[in-house]
């Protein structure tokens, strides 16, 4: 949960000072429209703090002391026995739990489930750096790449690696986590015996995802002008939403998007911008100034910074939470 | 949701009928101790409420409404598109989100584990039923068995069977949806996809398993003398650590141990039961009134019908936050 | 693998000694029709044998050096890079592969699931010795069943409780394997890493539910006259299927059942037996000695003989295949 | 089946026409040698080839008619039993089981694993090309992409996408069929009737992202001299191990690794070629005219030709088994 905390400081820091750093947006791995990057840092914010808030309600409220002799009717503790399991959870400081619950394993099954949406939280974190380091997009490179015995050019986003590697083993630990729901009368044939080296896994590997994206948010170099560069190239395509709806208003929505089709292509045979092809277009329905005015990078970012806010705000009262 | 509510229901009104019903708890599957079927049944009422306060919380914060432009960053919808967003969620009757989540799948993920333990929940109890089922144990029978096209004789416990088939779908549904947790920038190359049919199977098969289990417990045939009966068979070896604790004072606990084992194996030889060979035995160190006393059955069940009690009152108190 | 020649070893002896032994067929928990533990000791014993086809096939074609290079085009090897990887998988003593598979995970997938299988397998040997454990059933018991600390009669089937548990951690292990098949491009981000102490713990849980059902079938105890006890008890309705049988070609498959199904509610009321029922009904179609040798346990078991000798016929197979 | 030979088909053309196309091999999503388009088109066959054997194999030895009366005794088949079966079998066009198989699934698990197999090698292909149609790779694109309502730029590999969310739904199918192996006696309370919904969507779905993949592959439009591009982009870092190797000869290996970083380093700062930094460098050890040679990137492809034409022999040697 501290290594989470650490993540979401990092997250926190990367959406701060690139609030206003613009990036293309991708869907399905395709340039869609401009975000910001502190966009993108805020999604990966907001995910580890519902991750967070999950783990740390299941972990004060759902772990509770167990007692309850060979069967769970506490017989066997005599006239006190109540009393017994209340001061030994006091002791413990854990829970009193309502009753004994040998095979009532909502609480195991639970926390599986909130580790294993914490790794999942991460991993998404490691597969976006991983993605934004390839070689060929280059916009973040995480600041201890690991290197290759033989290549001396590699820069492997090796945090966000294991980040993704560890959070297989949650989810496979998670998964029997919840298929051990299903226990046999007072103590299972099985299912109970395989939960404990489960748990524990679960735990240590979300432990090693956070550690690794933790190493990873903190220091990411990123690279503002190569973000720019890569939503501008190949003729600022990205934008052809923007223009879509600045046309809109004059011709109807069909038209606007034909129109702007039409270019798109003319854009991708000739190298040339779209902002160029729609420019020279004699159809072109509104004032040059009016198109320049809506293909601008900074309009197409829409409310992107007050998200971000949102995002930063929500953040910082959970540190009060925390304090 | 409100099945769950019906089958608990039907949980607490076993769990009251048979507050002093007596029966064998059983570990890994042999006669352990004894307990009550209501204590068996107040397990199975805390175990769904456990879920469905799960189920509710997800379902009441969780879900959000989700507009967000292509790209998730709200630039389509204009200058008011935090507002139009605001509004949407209220028409809807959604929560209004933080950031738009196409690619932070958390809530998804949530809903799914929490589908994923209330299906486990009531798998849990068609295990039992169908375990006390057996031709053998015969302790409890569903109002409506499946009958066999050639087997007259047949009381299947299809509800259970049913129930269990249910959560294994259930449980392959919320895999799927936490392992979509990581998703490609802003829009997942196959990761979005796959949620649609998961969600909508997780749903509807934990609706499925719901109404079966309610079907089970609701005129669940439960025969309080084959319960005393089974635990009275093969000499009331369910008694034996009663025995050890009741000898216990008298020479401490491993010759007490030792002393029961051997009663135990002349039990097994001779067809007697455990009392009556311990009755007999020349080294029995205690009185043999404090012996008889101490394996009455009643004395042994504990603090059994407290704890029925806690999970009613629980049962109860959830009535009224629902009211 | 030769443990699991063992397990098929200790089924197979089970098979033979038993092929006469008749006990209660069980679906859905409910007793069906009889049946011989010998017939039952051949079901598990056919798995068995499948599943170590299976590995062995799996291990013997499907384990391949693997050399390839940074990223297995083999281009670091020099002009003689094919026949040194034809060298190396000589001297490793494993196959030559067609090319080389960083990221063409089939070989490993293929190993889970076979060792999924096989702990499958084991596992449903378990279930059922644990079953036909239980104190009510008591037809077999482990050779060294487990103790309680405090419940001197405990005797638990701590093997096959052993063997269910590892076998739900090989199926964790398995889907993390399948689940990396999708490795991006020439090395993952992650799944790559994952994969192997996935691969280890298969193969070690496997090992592990192999040593403990050998442990469970050699010197499985056997208890036949409690298994044909259990067959007549509660006036040995398990027959009337085949009391349909026998009067369904003198008045139809309808008014057969129907007649049956009536004399089945008399014995379960009067406690006499389902014969003596039938006997006594004066609507009875058929001659009285027509029923008795219908009725017959022996009649009912069908071909469980032969089925058995297949099964052991392949067993036999199986050695020579090896030796 | 026939679906994954028409992807085969699609691969094997692939790798036949862009045998000698350079390009990245990429590992860890980095750039790392240059390997050729045709080996890794290559890959993906093999795996096609392998997944397909291994589902071949299981539908012709492994599905067996199944008819075995109430629990797989035959016993309500009569004195012929053995024989109704075969000739039942024979009528169906499907293997005579040794033994009934109502609770022995290997069959089922077996079907399910390699469906989830040929699903996974089908994802790889998708991931690969959806990660190479990446607007900054712009390597490979689908011959039909998809569309967006409001971005007329957008070129969605949506064949890709699709079976990855295929490959998705038969993974967790797989999962189903697999932990259904455990089945108690002769017929399950639960794992037996949630077999049928997960066997018939796995085929489904296997199916589902054969016929995707077949259309991703099926005039898939390979741009070579983007792939070529990109190799030379940022100053031909993937040389980097080739110049080691041409260098340690002379130097000894770990001279060559340094010299060749510092070459990288010099690269990345002044945007000069990798070769030409290393063409200038005082203390270079080997002739030039060696290092030229050395870095050519038709030396860098070693012996991926022959690789390829092992490929294709193994496909063309499938179509003859076939035929």
């Amino acid at each position: 949960v501290s290594e989470l905390a650490a993540v979401a400081e990092g997250c926190a820091a990367l959406a701060e000072t690139h609030r206003d750093t613009p990036m293309a947006a991708r869907t399905l791995l395709q340039q869609a429209v401009p975000t910001t990057f502190g966009l993108k840092a805020a999604g990966w914010l907001v995910a580890v703090l519902d991750a967070r808030d999950d783990l740390v309600a299941v972990l004060e409220g759902g772990l509770a002391a167990q007692l309850g002799g060979a069967a769970g009717n506490l017989a066997a503790l005599g006239a006190d026995a109540l009393e017994v399991v209340r001061l030994y959870a006091f002791e413990l400081g854990l829970a009193e739990p309502l009753l004994p619950w040998h095979t009532e394993r909502q609480r195991v099954a639970r926390l599986g489930a909130a580790l294993d949406r914490a790794a999942g939280a991460l991993a998404k974190i490691g597969l976006d750096v991983a993605l934004l380091s390839q070689t060929e997009v280059a916009e973040v490179a995480e600041s201890s790449p690991g290197g290759s015995s033989t290549m001396p050019q590699k820069r492997n986003p090796v945090g966000s690696t294991l980040a993704r590697a560890c959070a297989r083993q949650v989810r496979s630990a998670a998964l029997l986590l919840s298929s051990s729901l299903e226990q046999e009368h007072e103590r299972a044939i099985g299912a109970w015996h395989a939960e404990w080296s489960a748990l524990s896994s679960a735990l240590a590997y979300t432990g090693g995802a956070a550690a690794a994206i933790h190493g990873v948010v903190d220091g990411l170099a990123v690279d503002a002008s190569r973000m720019r560069a890569n939503l501008e190239q190949g003729g600022g395509l990205a934008l052809s939403e923007q223009a879509v709806f600045a046309l809109a208003p004059a011709v109807g929505r069909q038209a606007a998007t034909a129109l702007v089709a039409r270019a798109v292509a003319r854009s991708r045979a000739s190298g040339r911008t779209l902002a160029d092809e729609l420019d020279h277009d004699p159809a072109l329905p509104i004032e040059r100034q009016t198109l320049a005015r809506a293909l601008d990078i900074e309009a197409a970012l829409g409310p992107a910074r007050a998200l971000v806010d949102r995002a930063l705000s929500r953040y910082r009262a959970s540190l009060d939470d925390t304090a």
